[in-house]
């Protein structure tokens, strides 16, 4: 071990703090990608993903990179150049889908509202009309501006129009209602490091059958090789073939921390998001913190709060020397402006929203 | 922890098995990947990786990916559509290079060679003369056979032709002799689950500064966001901009794998590869196995090898299910026939190899 590190909690938009069995099962000794020992763990893996994203028949995978390329997977995936991509822009991963969808080559058009607003379902209604775009892309929780996106509404249009529908669940994932096949949402992925509790490195997945046929029915290769989720299915899927060798350290941690979740249940673990948010809101308001974003469009698990002080960034540096704890400062044309405060996965309990209130409370 | 695995031994083309002190590095508390003190760490690592990539003056950084991904990391950003990449393909990982290449939309002349041998320099120097490529690319230690190939010699005509040379270290670096700046070598990748005993996926990436400026100049974005080394430099660089958010678990066991390394010494350690590698050719021959490539030819980290039994694959899930010992199949046209044997890392030691053949005397 190099030196000793500071233990932090990391109120922030992400990495949140993994519970000590998740770091635990992280260290196990390692062994091969095609070991069964090891496929028996990929299996409960992808099983469990299949419940967390409540989408059945499809294909579940904890993607070997980060949630920015779970993003990146399903657009250059879904997408051939000349395509037509209506994008929900409410925040700055919204503007990235855009951006990495031009990139694979899409006519990429863009319904946009400020950061801090909720896109009006009509207005992607209207757009899908006028566009007829063969994929519609909505980040669910808007990590930027801890604004909830009406995933489910707009949905029903893409679906209607027959264009598929992909949502970015990196933060909402395990913290709050995500429901694939119920909301026909035909593509979806997330992160490790949010709500689900275990260390960043890997980008969980879901593909419905809609989706899969798309990716079936391509006319030319997909643009990335590490990416193309034909080959990657042929790994996690029945034939498992080697197509890159799979980070399986980072699989014991999230094997774990998904039967965390799943032992937890789900309503229950959403339920303890949004009280833990509660207790946050209550408190800082307290403390004299304006929430940025109205009641009823809020995320439990990203806060988006505007701090009493002038220099945001000295009492954040505070909060991070003496006390040990993270809040992230605002991203976009919200930087300077806002806190990004987490209460995502181990961290959405009572007594870690009341250490940072008393943090709080001493340093102002 | 969901139940316990079983503790392997890990001799195949990796991943090989990591230091408990890894692992400990691995399992430390989470801190944010801005965090000063992350930060540091990072600073470190990419200080270690220019040391052992002997790349002064360049961008190393460990991509969050696994080794494939800085594959594609590298040829995304150093080709664009219309260019002409030479290749020199003598096993699977020259072929993926090509077809990767290709779906960069770059012209792909490749330079072939059976399975098992070494490309000639001289018919990659012609090739470089009839077809004036952008960009040379080999394999260094081809891991599906086996062989060395002649990186110095061929950067070299690459170089006085005015081609940017790439390398694919991904099981040589920490292993042999790697020298970016002395062979005139401009951007390279490896992996950190061979000869580093790091867990798999992370790929340490080195740019030297003639790539650094092809990248500068290209003309228009790279088709992947998430492998844009432009976008991951900022966050790598001085600024230290958000782009994605790292993997930092992986990234502290990098950082303890990298301090391993460098207190060993590189000299030390290539020494300890070579002589675990001779010891085991002794023992083998000894049992009837073959050696697939001539002496001379052979790295040391990964043994190509004929076993003397009609069934490879049976004798191969003996030595797994009964003395937890996992060596590779092989891989393309050698699938059935070989043996790929790893000391990679830890495992190139006398102790281990020993523990090998006496699993092996038993079984044969």
């Amino acid at each position: 071990m190099p030196e000793s590190l500071p233990e932090r909690l990391l109120l922030g938009p992400g990495p949140s703090n993994a519970a000590p069995e998740v770091r635990a099962a992280l260290a196990q000794p390692l062994i091969g990608h095609l070991d069964p020992a090891f496929l028996e763990v990929l299996d409960r893996v992808q099983r469990n993903l299949a419940t967390l994203f409540r989408c059945r028949n499809g294909l579940t995978i904890p993607l070997s990179a980060t949630g920015s390329a779970g993003m990146e997977a399903c657009l250059v995936n879904l997408l051939e150049p000349g395509d037509v991509a209506l994008i929900g822009v409410a925040g700055v991963f919204g503007s990235r889908m855009a951006e990495v969808a031009r990139r694979c080559g899409a006519r990429t058009v863009c319904v946009e509202v400020e950061m801090g607003q909720t896109i009006p379902p009509e207005r992607m209604a209207d757009a899908i009309r006028a566009e007829r775009p063969s994929l519609v892309a909505l980040v669910h929780a808007e990590t930027s501006t801890g604004v909830a996106q009406p995933i489910a509404e707009v949905a029903r249009e893409a679906r209607s129009a027959g264009a598929l529908m992909l949502a970015d669940c990196v933060t909402s994932l395990s913290g709050m209602d995500v429901r694939l096949d119920d909301w026909g949402v035909d593509a979806a992925y997330s992160g490790t490091q949010k709500c689900l509790g275990c260390p960043p490195g890997l980008s969980p997945l879901a593909l419905g059958p809609r989706a899969i046929e798309r990716l079936n029915k391509r006319s030319r290769p997909v643009q990335s090789w590490y990416l193309d989720l034909g080959l990657i299915g042929d790994y996690f899927g029945q034939s498992r073939v080697y197509h890159h060798t799979a980070p399986v350290s980072m699989i014991f941690a999230l094997d774990c921390a998904l039967q965390r979740v799943l032992d937890e249940g789900l309503e229950a673990r959403f339920e303890r998001h949004r009280e833990a948010h509660l207790r946050l809101v209550d408190g800082l308001e307290e403390l004299g913190f304006e929430m940025l974003v109205p009641e009823g469009r809020r995320l439990p698990m990203l806060n988006t709060v505007v701090p009493p002080v002038p220099d945001e960034a000295a009492l954040r540096r505070l909060l991070l020397d003496r006390h040990d704890i993270e809040v992230g400062g605002g991203l976009g044309s919200l930087a300077g402006r806002v806190w990004r405060i987490g209460l995502m996965g181990e961290n959405a309990r009572p007594e870690i929203v009341d250490r940072l209130l008393a943090a709080l409370r001493q340093l102002l």
